[in-house]
This record gives structure tokens, sequence and C-alpha cells, in this order.
């Protein structure tokens, strides 16, 4: 099947947003979702961007009975790791499930790849979910090794009134 | 003891590679340590940099037996996450061993979460050692969760001719 990958636009925002729930729908984390086709705009199309996106985009004929053309993306950011230095973080991947199988969900990730190599990363990371097995076998054909059991890594996050009250000097 | 907390500029390079060096000898990973302060220099100073920092300084005075005057930093970056959006990732937060138990290494995280919460920011990321229980202890008395227990995470890296591989279209 034809497919195009291509840098995304502020113009694509609706999908992404529409995509990101799917995504979640399918981890069964919906309720965490709260970010909006707004957020969205103004975090990766303003001067600055918070994120980069990449769309994967079929042709008219290859539309969803919903009319969708935009049917995978991966959202990624420039990172840094104190060992090695520059790096990428992948912060999602998705592909319609309709459209999978077809290579998408690659190539995708191998754009994200190319341009962090270009621009002097050494490494792509990303979090995969311990309930998609489907996922992580994926990633391990890529060659990807899981940094969480190797090192014992946990991944913490401060938020909400922890968060403010942290930032009281 | 007296301190300051400000922000990092090119001249700090070179202790925040000794203090980089210092934190992965303590891990007992410092073979994995690639990065130069030449690396620092050039990916955190120029423009649209990779990384900020910030620096714990002493007075003179107090200066450790091998003069330094630097005896702590913190590492970060502007991230995003689907869910929620803006988000800033704590790369590193680091204070010399003899200058611990003076509320520096909190004074260090508190200025992070100050500047993610004016940018915007809603999560402070970070990774926690599991071989660091103290450090660990410290991460849960300040509010913060363990996001890779709760939601089955993996922290991946792809890397060296794996990453080149997959960049190959």
């Amino acid at each position: 099947m034809d497919y195009t990958i291509r840098a995304a636009n502020v113009e694509d925002c609706k999908d992404i947003a529409r995509m990101i729930m799917e995504l979640a729908e399918h981890d069964k984390l919906s309720d965490y979702v709260k970010i909006t086709q707004k957020d969205l705009e103004q975090d990766g199309f303003s001067k600055n961007p918070f994120f980069h996106g990449i769309i994967a985009e079929v042709p008219e004929k290859h539309k969803t009975k919903d009319g969708h053309t935009k049917i995978g993306y991966a959202l990624y950011f420039y990172s840094y790791t104190s060992w090695k230095g520059r790096a990428v973080f992948m912060e999602n991947l998705y592909v319609m499930p309709e459209f999978r199988g077809k290579g998408i969900g690659k190539a995708l990730m191998s754009k994200v790849a190319q341009l962090g190599l270009a621009a002097g990363c050494t490494q792509l990371d990303f979090i995969a979910l311990e309930q998609n097995k489907l996922s992580q076998e994926f990633y391990f054909r890529q060659g990807c090794s899981d940094i969480s059991a190797d090192f014992g890594y946990h991944y913490m996050a401060c938020e909400g009134e922890a968060l403010e009250h942290l930032a009281q000097p």
C-alpha cells in the first residue's frame, strides 16, 4: 500500500489529538489523557516547540470508513544523557489498527532515527508498556534494549500539588 | 552553610564533567560515561541547547580540600507527554558527599521545579536507580511517584549499529 511519511504541521493537530486518544484507548489508559488539539498546536508549532511530529498518510482511495487519511504518527523531542550526550526521545509511535503489518510503524520509527542521527544523537529512547508484548517484540527485533531492566531504572514523576510544593523556595 | 543556586554557564562545564563522573562512580557505572567537557560546552551552551544546567556553589571559605567551590548540579531539558503536555526532565541531580544533608539537593530540585512550572510544565520527570534506596526515599518524601511501577513502563533505547540500521530507509 502507498503511504507517505512527512513532517507534521499545525493542520495535523486535530488528527494527532484523535490518534493520541486512540492509542490511549488501546492501552486502556484514556482517562489519563488531558491534552487537547489546541495544546498540541501551541506546544508543537510555535517558536521553541516542545515536541516535533511526523505523520503517515495514505492516498484518498485508501481512506478509512470515517474518512481519515492521516493514519499514523510519531512524536519526538531532543533530549540529553549525561553519559553519552545528545539523544532523541520518541514519545509516541502509533499506526491505526487496519494499517498495521505494512511496515508503516517501522518507517515512522526509522524517520525518527534518521532525524536523530542527523542532529548528532547517538541514542533513540522511548517507553514501552509492559502490557504491550507485541510492541516490545517489535522493538527488540529492531535491536533496542530494555534499559529499565539492564540498569534498574525507575521512571519517576512529580506533578500536581507535590510539584507546586517542591517549587516553594 | 551558605550556598547559592544559579544557572550554569559555559565556564561551569569542567566542573559539571567532573561531577558527572563522580556521580557515575558513586553508582559504579563510570564505564558508561563517554561525555566530555567539550561536548557539554557545545551541547548546552550554543544556540538551541540540548540541555540546561544549574549549579550549587559555596563560598571560598568552604571549598573542598581539592579547591572546588562548585559542589552540586542538576541538568534538565524540556520534554513532552502526549497525555498531559509540557514536562521538564531532570537528567541529573548531584551534591558532593561532604555537602549532603544540608538541603542543597532539595534546593537544586526545587529550582528545576520552579523553572518547569514557569515554562508551563505540569510534570517533572526523572530516573531513579533501583540501587539508590536513599535517593528513592528522598524522592518519595517530595511526593514523587514511580511511574514505571504504576504503569509498567520499560525505558528502552536503540543505539550504535542498531540505530544506524533502523535509520536505513
